[in-house]
């Protein structure tokens, strides 16, 4: 807990491009540090972020126009680190590979990221505005799952094109779902029990992928 | 609304067992509508509900120890009315179905029943939920799951023993999952478009257990 006053700022004011960046940046990893006090990003509050940084809301709201705002910017970069942390558990596999091994690939990087497990809930949050970046985001999610799709096609044989991007699809949802379910706390990451749920769940989708291919 | 100041009861005490039996049924029979009302289930409160029924809060207590015992009631409610749809539903397919002849009939339930819509919302709130009514629903969820089981496996040739529990299992998760992702109105039901994904879900997760079988 900071004990200045709400709204009284410590930092001097950022005037050039570089210390907006920085500020901005700043910001940022606050948000993300204050996710992992919550138990759900729901629980986010504008306030409780102007507070832990020292800084004002109106300061805060010439860097973001809204909490979404803020939401969609952290999603953006947790969804690039889990694409990025996807292609190399991916490029991992054997060719061709099982199932169950790429199901297992899925969730062994929401295992291992511990800043991934904020995923669920900011999913759940944006879902639910309807703000602009949360369309940029989308396409973020988009080349997400083309990654996905041209990947999973290369490593499993019997995979169609669009094939990756189903399985990407039905695998968040089968996160959200379960998370919500089984009510994953967010401070030790997605529960083990979530994830081996969604990885039983993403096998049978793929294996059915593969017989409806046949 | 109830122009009535909150607290003060237009009801006469409920002294016989019969008495206590309507109370009880008009409270569920209130919560139920109180559920209609609002974008989910978290932002029931037993104060608009005592509101609602022009009781105090006191009243209510005197027949639930809290929110989370009366969305179980109205919880093993739906989950019953969901298992005699669903036993009808299936009925009615043709013996041997196929897997999107099943997930189809599965989501014709959800969509069909007006009263099914609260599903997904108190299966969430209820998931967070460690209240021992919580535990006795698991069981009426288990039977319903028993009896998908038993269901399951005699339409769909290739299915074994537990497949049918395992395609609940999932069923809930995608229901859970694409509700809250794609922020599914509660007032007009579970969105079709929300049964489309978990249709498409449902039936892709069939194929692979018939795959796994052969």
């Amino acid at each position: 807990m900071n004990s200045q006053k709400s709204g009284t700022s410590v930092y001097k004011r950022a005037d050039s491009a570089e210390q907006k960046k920085d500020r901005r940046l700043m910001i940022l990893n606050a948000a993300t540090e204050e996710l992992d006090h919550l138990p759900s990003a729901d629980d986010f509050t504008l306030d409780s972020l102007a507070r832990r940084l020292g800084l004002s809301r109106g300061t805060i709201y010439l860097y973001f126009k809204n909490r979404d705002a803020i939401f969609a910017e952290i999603l953006i970069d947790t969804v690039n680190k889990f694409l990025s942390e996807m292609a190399r558990s991916f490029s991992l596999l054997p060719t061709p590979t099982t199932s169950r091994k790429m199901a297992r690939a899925y969730c062994d990087v929401l295992k291992k990221d511990r800043e991934l497990r904020h995923l669920p809930s900011l999913l759940k949050s944006l879902s639910k505005s309807s703000d602009k970046k949360a369309k940029r985001l989308e396409e973020e999610i988009e080349s997400c799952r083309h990654l996905a799709d041209v990947t999973m096609t290369r490593k499993l044989k019997g995979l169609q094109s669009g094939d990756g991007r189903l399985i990407m699809h039905f695998g968040w949802s089968l996160l959200l779902g379960f998370s919500e379910f089984m009510n994953s706390p967010t401070k030790t990451g997605i529960s083990p029990d979530v994830l081996q749920q969604v990885e039983d769940g993403l096998t049978l989708i793929i294996d059915g992928l593969l017989a409806r291919v046949k």
